[in-house]
């Protein structure tokens, strides 16, 4: 029996509601050995006051040493081992401009590049057009039809846009049409081996690509594109099928709205800032079992390698604390999906300070929430696919095993 | 290499004694965050001497968040994988009354209900009926005899019985007859498809039906009943054959006594109190390497919701431990099945506070035996599974892997 089929069988209805406040990249480093990390240098009086009264622990993404991407990240701390569940580039893509994909979609992460009159790439990314011209090109993408299959081609940021084919029987057994290096033309869609649905996805690719050439021929720089990481929506299991949750994401960006989805969450209404986000946790509160709440910049200063600015994005998430704790959670988590150390600039592989707060905390003797208090806390290191295994249980929403 | 293929692989011969004392339930809670869980209120200066010269931590009985029952709990502790080896209902409900299974034999739970005139389900358990009451009209189906199979039949509790049916090719994939509901028929028994031999048993069970219902006409309350859990022995390597180990179980409750079986151990004595539990510990020292000790009291009262009562019984626990302590076992282990908060008046997921005390301990800092000490112990966090593998090695049982 594996840990889904465990969880599954075990859910059982209840009225405690579950928070998961993700702070995105809350993790990281002190800028000196011994120092303090971002997370012990903010003043968070309100997560210190939960600590009091919760557990607290270190959880590990996916394993030690490994550095998850935002999709992997998430997916552990939604409970799918994320080692098992892969999703496709093409499709965290998709996800990652909201856009909802069926089952019959293949999604796939486009660049523009530039390519000379003999039709070998000079430049990979088209001398990375701004955003809104980017946009204005894909807009003229859209003319592309081809039979039997639904298109859709959206922009992204500068270069980079997304192409999604909808049509009965396509595989993403497709290889990328980059060849990775200039002086040479763009590949053609080559279907792996024995692959039939696959070759038609090939075939589709191939004369989408035709058509776009044409259209693209007097573009300045955006003249060509390159397609890459093919991909099918990824199967997974829901929350409501393997936990009986009615979960909902509250998400500024999209990409995070996208990763909720996958897990079938509902992503409850449009905030703009975190104060929004708290807004539509209140107004939500009696609708839903499960709430999955992100906060975006604690990773976004972290990325910048701007410790301040990351402390000050911590204290602010602090300031809402109250605002969740009064809704009185039967649990409330508070986590990252991986550690963004502002000394490195980058995500990394450092395990994640999670605190877990309900009347059935076995609580421990910590008095701040942070990294060098979480290697003391009660709940010990543990994956953080355990997260939704801890959040049932200490929501009394899981059975006993066995007699 | 699994586990168990290591372990079997590495046992040697040796002279070291181990004991296994297992306070059911042990693990806790403070009634108000912050405070002092049942086994840190305890009195225990005996288990605290042994801290002080041990090491401890904590070991989760199946994984993070997941609450067992006392067949998983227990099958962790002799080091299965509780969500690889499970035990039917019915096994482990003829192990709950001390039925010996044979690998012939198909156990299965089975309820008195009560049916109308039109043969439906008026009371799925019969009023409940007392124990007494109930055992007597068990004595009445002693008279059932169908051909090439051999029947047992014995009382458990209220209106519930154990059925054994012993025989050569018997299967036990057969659905439950009990339909869940009142106002319809017992269902028959109806065999897993395909399944030769668990047909062979439904028509057996049939027929037992048919013939306990003639018997039964006349019960005022107890005149029909419902089968439920068919279970085969489970098919667990022994204690000897996996660790080399000649192993006792010293436990007054039957179920323990049933599940210590299933794993080869010997049922040593009869004790009837705590006291005599460890008078058979001390009898049987010579005649066995691994000694399960069972001390029930402390889950019963945590059970109860009683949360001084449970500090009274592990402070019955603690003034044992010198006895068990001047046998000078190579390797004594205290720990629980699960923990059984007080608080929560259940079994419970919170890990179990674990300690180990042997001359080849690595010992930590701790001077008392609990939960806030385990969490500093030096054992850390740990799978319920590996208490056996440590066993060994600090009995000095286990050889080198690999040159």
């Amino acid at each position: 029996m594996d840990y889904h089929e465990l969880l599954k069988s075990l859910a059982e209805p209840g009225e405690g509601k579950i928070v998961l406040l993700v702070s995105d990249g809350i993790g990281g480093l002190p800028l000196q050995p011994g120092g303090l990390t971002e997370l012990e240098t903010a003043k968070t009086p309100n997560l210190d006051a939960l600590a009091k009264i919760g557990v607290q622990g270190l959880s590990t993404p996916i394993l030690p040493g490994i550095t998850p991407g935002s999709g992997p990240g998430h997916l552990g701390l939604f409970g799918y081992d994320p080692l098992k569940f892969i999703i496709g580039r093409g499709a965290l893509e998709a996800a990652g401009i909201g856009f909802a994909m069926s089952d019959k979609d293949v999604a796939i992460r486009c660049n523009f590049c530039t390519t000379d009159a003999a039709g070998n790439i000079t430049d990979r990314r088209a001398g990375r057009i701004p955003s809104d011209e980017s946009a204005a090109v894909v807009q003229k993408l859209k003319a592309i039809k081809i039979p039997g299959v639904e298109i859709f081609v959206e922009p992204v940021k500068e270069h980079r846009f997304v192409v999604v084919f909808r049509g009965e029987g396509l595989g993403d057994a497709v290889a990328d049409t980059d060849p990775q290096r200039t002086g040479v033309p763009v590949l053609k869609p080559v279907p792996h081996e024995g692959c039939a649905a696959s070759k038609k996805t090939a075939d589709i690719a191939g004369e989408f690509h035709a058509q776009a050439v044409k259209i693209l021929a007097n573009e300045p720089k955006a003249n060509n594109h390159t397609m890459r990481g093919f991909a099918k929506k990824p199967h997974m299991p829901s929350y409501e099928d393997l936990y009986g949750l009615k979960a909902a994401c509250i998400a500024v960006y999209p990409m995070y709205k996208g990763l909720a989805s996958f897990a079938g969450m509902t992503l409850a209404g449009e905030p703009k800032t975190l104060t929004e986000e708290i807004d539509v946790l209140e107004k939500e509160w009696k609708n839903y079992d499960f709430f999955f709440v992100h906060w975006k910049y604690t990773d976004s200063r972290g990325e910048d390698g701007d410790f301040d600015a990351k402390v000050k994005m911590i204290e602010e998430l602090d300031a809402v604390i109250p605002r969740i704790a009064k809704l009185n959670p039967a649990c409330l988590i508070v986590t990252g999906d991986h550690s963004t150390p502002a000394k490195m600039a980058s995500h990394s592989f450092h395990p994640v300070p999670t605190l877990f707060v309900s009347d059935l905390a076995r609580t421990d003797e910590q008095e701040h929430y942070g990294e060098k208090y979480a290697v003391y806390g009660g709940l010990g290191q543990f994956q953080a696919q355990y997260i939704m295994s801890l959040a049932l249980a200490h929501a009394g929403r899981l059975g006993k095993f066995g007699a």
